[in-house]
């Protein structure tokens, strides 16, 4: 049994309090300042207003303001919050996390260093850490098809958690009978899918929006999108000199599963797919608060490639075309074409 | 331009007259025993009943009694009949098959030799030619996400024809703007994730039914058992000799991804997921004329892994599960066990 404290009461982070606290942990919630309106509903025992279930009883909630009292005697941080506010959270936290055993991660994303160089999540919290003067702490990325609500619900979920030299002992930390965690040593591969993942769930959703307003179902692309997605992953991972079987397992080919079936960004290119121009699919799903990563996501990855690995680019036309599609107003023919075979 | 006989005039053999036709070939359509009323309806110029679309106007159709001449002169044949039926169609068709440039299979599955081994059907297709005096003839195997329904009515659809030594050309001979075809050289692992592909709907259809029934969607749990069975079709493919990756690309994922999202093995999967027991499950779908091609694959899967490699059948929890339960009457939380990590 450990400390743990979760960074981040969204979705994914008041999701996650349930399998710890089943766990047998003492678990502490703490929301950024973007939280304090869902820590008063968490305390007021009403379901989180994100995942429609409530939070445990036994979890204890923390606000914005109470940062020192949340992390206090902590053995184990979870940084939980969105891609966009891992670095300031992160730096906000490193004084607080000189005795952790670890840090674990649930957000997916790349995030610009201050050089411009562009980095995956991990890399953004070991920086902040540095900088902060916190010794070195291992940084256990988690991946996997891990819907917030279905954790925070008890569903069957199978996750994965990845940390150089094999995060076996930190899976055992987190599993019960229905949050049940494999493990890896790929941690930048898995870090790398689940980046991707939120940028070629906008081609899925493009099919299903074809689908919705078709006389047939566009079932066969959408399967062809699967694959070509897969490909390009496998070519990235590659490159990025990570395992390039992580694609096929939960991190990879689970994981893109999951986000093709439902979720924001996959919405997003449903609404191009039902023939919406991207800026005004975009602005309708802000207006409506919903997040959509992958539209940020799609041109972080470029450049990430670019910087790393520019005669990739070229053979990923998939990636290209959600590009061109979300930033450039091309039409979605383009992610069509990108799909099928030459 | 060639002469092309399709031998079935079921939903997908009808479906491939389409792009055959726009690929400028003169393409003739042939029914089984089992096809008169569907070549009825065709002649007839009415929608094709499994299908729902209009066989093209440019198509010959032939009846179950016009083999000859449906096959005279003809320079490539192509076998779209049920898997059971493999082997009586290449008998049959043997005879008249002396002087085409190849073979091309739609058809899915195991199928036994006289002396009891499972084969694949490239191979049962072999054995029949060899029987019947032919001369040798390539045997290319299609694969890929491919909805008969969707294929007719000229959706985008990717798929993959698969035969040794490479099969670009007959790839080429067959491509229109919307039938897209890449080529392989690793026909028997097509054929392998062709085949399995059926008996992990099974599964994928499972979680579907107790999204249905339950109270929050098993989206994960989805997730999971897809994962699960790449991971499961890429150990099979290691011990057949075939090439792993063929389990990343479109005859493993891209057609599991098709096979999940609808057909009627994830249908009678769903059925278990909802909580009807196998038999009455599969009585009520045979009842209403529906064939579960994966209940009979699942038996011939275990069979076929037995007899060449049975070490790895303790190393495919996911398939001895799914047959647990659809032939020992087992309850599906065997599957939601199988596609979670231990």
């Amino acid at each position: 049994m450990s400390t743990v404290t979760i960074l981040g009461a969204g979705a994914m982070g008041s999701a996650l309090a349930t399998p710890m606290l089943q766990a047998g942990h003492d678990v502490r919630l703490w929301g950024t300042f973007l939280d304090d309106h869902l820590i008063d509903s968490i305390k007021a025992g009403s379901p989180h207003p994100r995942t429609n279930v409530k939070v445990p009883d036994g979890v204890a909630s923390f606000y914005h303001g109470e940062l020192e009292q949340a992390l206090a005697g902590v053995e184990v941080a979870i940084i939980a919050v969105s891609s966009v506010g891992v670095a300031d959270i992160a730096r906000l936290a490193a004084p607080y996390l000189q005795d952790v055993q670890g840090i674990l991660i649930t957000s997916k994303g790349f995030f610009p260093d201050e050089q411009g160089t562009i980095q995956l999540l991990p890399q953004t919290v070991e920086a902040q850490l540095r900088a902060g003067g916190t010794p070195f702490k291992p940084v256990v990325a988690i991946g996997g098809p891990c819907k917030a609500n279905e954790v925070a619900y008890g569903q069957p979920t199978a996750t994965i958690f990845g940390v150089e030299g094999g995060a076996s002992a930190w899976a055992s930390l987190a599993k019960t009978k229905t949050y049940r965690v494999a493990s890896t040593s790929d941690r930048d591969g898995l870090e790398i899918c689940a980046a991707m993942k939120n940028v070629f769930a906008i081609a899925l959703g493009v099919a299903d929006g074809l689908s919705e307003v078709g006389e047939q179902p566009y079932h066969n692309l959408k399967s062809a999108i699967f694959a070509q997605a897969l490909a390009e992953l496998r070519m990235l991972l590659s490159a990025a000199g990570t395992d390039p079987w992580t694609a096929l397992g939960l991190p990879g080919a689970g994981d893109l599963e999951v986000t093709g079936i439902s979720g924001r960004n996959k919405v997003y290119g449903a609404r191009l797919g039902k023939g919406e121009k991207a800026t005004t699919a975009l602005a309708e799903m802000v207006a409506l608060e919903q997040t959509v990563e992958g539209v940020d996501a799609v041109r972080l990855a470029v450049v990430f490639i670019e910087q790393r690995f520019s005669e990739l680019l070229a053979q990923m036309p998939l990636l290209s075309a959600i590009y061109a599609v979300v930033h450039g107003g091309e039409s979605i023919d383009r992610i069509v074409e990108a799909a099928l075979p030459r």
